[in-house]
């Protein structure tokens, strides 16, 4: 068990925020303008008055106008080797044996801000969206319901990383309200399709990455330097109508299933941050081709839960999956995004898809918990969900937890509201 | 036949852009930033230098920046009822019988340059781009060669406007040239995919539409109140990798084979301009649900071509098609697309889909001209296609003519250069 340095600002145990995790966020505190930020513990630290006074000087960066950004975009563009040396820094100023601005009450009382005081805004403009499909489980659960319980996976889906484009105006952040959706569905019975609510509302359990690098058209990223181009990552709700899906899906994927709210959480955690935690990936067979060939370690440990919580009532957890179950992993995806010669851009979010295990209780979305519908899941207060339904609360967490170290996401929430 | 207010300034004949078009778009003369700009006949007009010289302030605009901007959003966010007061401004500063500028020489040598000089940027930042499939013709075409010819159009096409998100990263400005795409393909000879240069490669003649109006989150746009939120138009080529295509597409629909470049025409032609060339719409049978149900003229009578210029050679018109072909409007695109509280933002992009018409030279795609290869079709120089070839320059025009008064768009231009 490692012994890891503390922070001098206080980290309640089990917090998502130790020093050793420096994630990247825009915050909103009072009237002020949205700045960057960072958070340890419970305490939110304002990028911009560090630099406002000087904190950053050392390192040399010669444009200080992405602190006082509104989105991390610039900040990122900077590249990994400024962002690294300013969460270095972060870590050794916050670090307990680090007296520079502890004895700084004036730089610390614009800075340090408890958390509950600030709004966390949506930290990225974000340019692209992808949504890939990388788990194997869910691609077989949604393959054996929405298709051929015999061939649920189709014959591309072992080739390459399935992935869709989709829409980039309607992510939020955490904490979203989202009315319950319209548009048309075909009951079973009827030839015609109908109008109305969606009756089969979903979450999908996602993580997504963001990239920090720009390619030109024409251009792809290798896979053995993806990472490169990786800033890091969040938690990702990609709400779902699966009977909207069903109905327009065919032949060119989903649509107004599945862009009206996807909830990020709102700290970027970096893929440096996450560094202990590696992992092997499932063993790929067939041998992929070589453009998506990697060795080593590159997946992550990710613990990832979903907990339900109905209007006026407590929570229950009904999914505990990992991101290290995941197929195809981050480089693969980014490696086939790009590999036509399409272009990416700083603050893209690359989403994993759903991500299930292949125990029941590890499936992450009502689609599989529920089995289609058939299987009723209980909740703690003996209410039943086969889908979500109005007034329902969605929160997904992500960490990763070893040696004594917790690095974690925190939360994506979202409530559902009655369709308009 | 009416006869056409003139400008002073020299319209050559069957030129693009009369008196009456006044597009919008942004170019770069010389070291000069990128400036908003207008064009009439060869002579585009720097607006940047009408604003500062004071031409607007009768139009009481209260922020001028965004004559300044690099890209047309601010502009456009401005709103229809100052957008069009700047266009009808226009009209009547050009107008044959009006001194005002034309005797303003300082004012003209800033503000006035040959089109030749100054090099066309791509003019929005794009936020979302939507493709829809809203030909019926080339809906039933793709489907007969993808799917089952006895079952060409799927059972909810003539339900809604069936669309995909597609990649705003990889949209590019006329003139570009762009490397053949490489990727996954599976020879119909082959268990395995194997890796390559696309054989395959095609364009699609599509037109797209620019919104002017953002909507939140939950919110949407009633069909008969969308043509308040479309700015105005530009011809749109999706080019395609058809064997791409067809490996990767089932289930999510197509990635790869769409995002390594669609190339739109410079000039935003705004719906105002549009106006004397309204037209009914194909019949639609069966009848749409209430929330597409539109009443009056809103398709549009756009003459459409393509030509294809081997490398070193002539050119060869190819296709002559008609956005007035198409089965759904830009009305009920946008309806469906909000329908479910899908936000929009201004500079979003919505391309129609491939264009196509009943007859074999109106099809919109070589895949349809050469019926997936299999009729080869001769060109002026006696070389014959069945797909792009390297070196190939694909241009497409769309103009509108009535009356003695024509209203273009100008051309989307690429070359296909080699695979990288």
């Amino acid at each position: 068990m490692n012994h890891q340095k503390n922070s001098w600002i206080a980290v309640p145990q089990h917090s998502d925020f130790p020093l050793q995790n420096i994630p990247f966020g825009i915050i909103q505190y009072q009237n002020d303008t949205p700045h960057p930020a960072t958070r340890i513990g419970d305490t939110v630290i304002d990028l911009f008055y560090l630099a406002e006074y000087g904190y950053f000087d050392s390192l040399d960066i010669k444009n200080l106008s992405p602190f006082s950004a509104p989105v991390l975009n610039d900040f990122i563009a900077l590249g990994k080797q400024t962002t690294n040396a300013v969460r270095e820094y972060l870590m050794k100023l916050f670090a307990e044996d680090n007296d520079y601005l502890k004895n700084d009450e004036k730089t610390k009382a614009m800075a340090l801000i408890p958390v509950e005081e600030v709004e966390l805004l949506l930290p990225l403009n974000i340019g692209d969206y992808t949504d890939f499909y990388s788990s194997i489980e869910h691609a077989t659960n949604v393959g054996k319901m929405f298709r051929d319980p015999e061939n649920a996976l189709l014959p591309n889906w072992r080739h390459l990383p399935v992935g869709y484009h989709g829409r980039s105006s309607s992510i939020v952040v955490s904490g979203a309200e989202i009315h319950r959706p319209k548009g048309q569905l075909k009951p079973a019975d009827s030839d015609q399709p109908v109008f109305g609510p969606s009756r089969r509302l979903d979450f999908e359990l996602e993580m997504a990455f963001v990239t920090g690098k720009e390619t030109k058209l024409g251009e792809s990223v290798p896979v053995d330097q993806a990472e490169e181009y990786i800033f890091g990552m969040v938690v990702f709700n990609d709400l779902s109508a699966r009977d909207i899906q069903k109905w327009e899906y065919v032949p060119l994927g989903p649509f107004l299933s599945k862009n009206f709210g996807s909830v990020i959480s709102p700290w970027i955690v970096t893929l440096e941050a996450l560094e202990a935690f590696r992992t092997a990936s499932p063993k790929q067979d067939p041998e992929v081709l070589p453009y998506l060939s990697v060795s080593g370690e590159k997946n992550f440990d990710i613990n990832l839960e979903v907990a339900l919580q109905p209007e006026n009532s407590e929570e229950t957890l009904i999914c505990r999956s990992n991101f290290k179950y995941m197929y195809w992993n981050m480089n693969q995806q980014l490696a086939h995004q790009t590999v036509n010669g399409c272009n990416i851009r700083v603050g893209d979010l690359y989403a994993s898809g759903t991500i299930s295990g292949s125990e029941r209780d590890s499936f992450g979305s009502m689609l599989e918990l529920s089995w289609g519908g058939k299987n009723p899941i209980t909740l703690n207060d003996e209410s039943t969900r086969i889908f979500l339904e109005d007034g329902d609360t969605v929160t997904m967490r992500a960490f990763c937890e070893k040696d004594n170290l917790r690095i974690g996401f925190g939360e994506s929430v979202v409530k559902i509201l009655p369709a308009v």
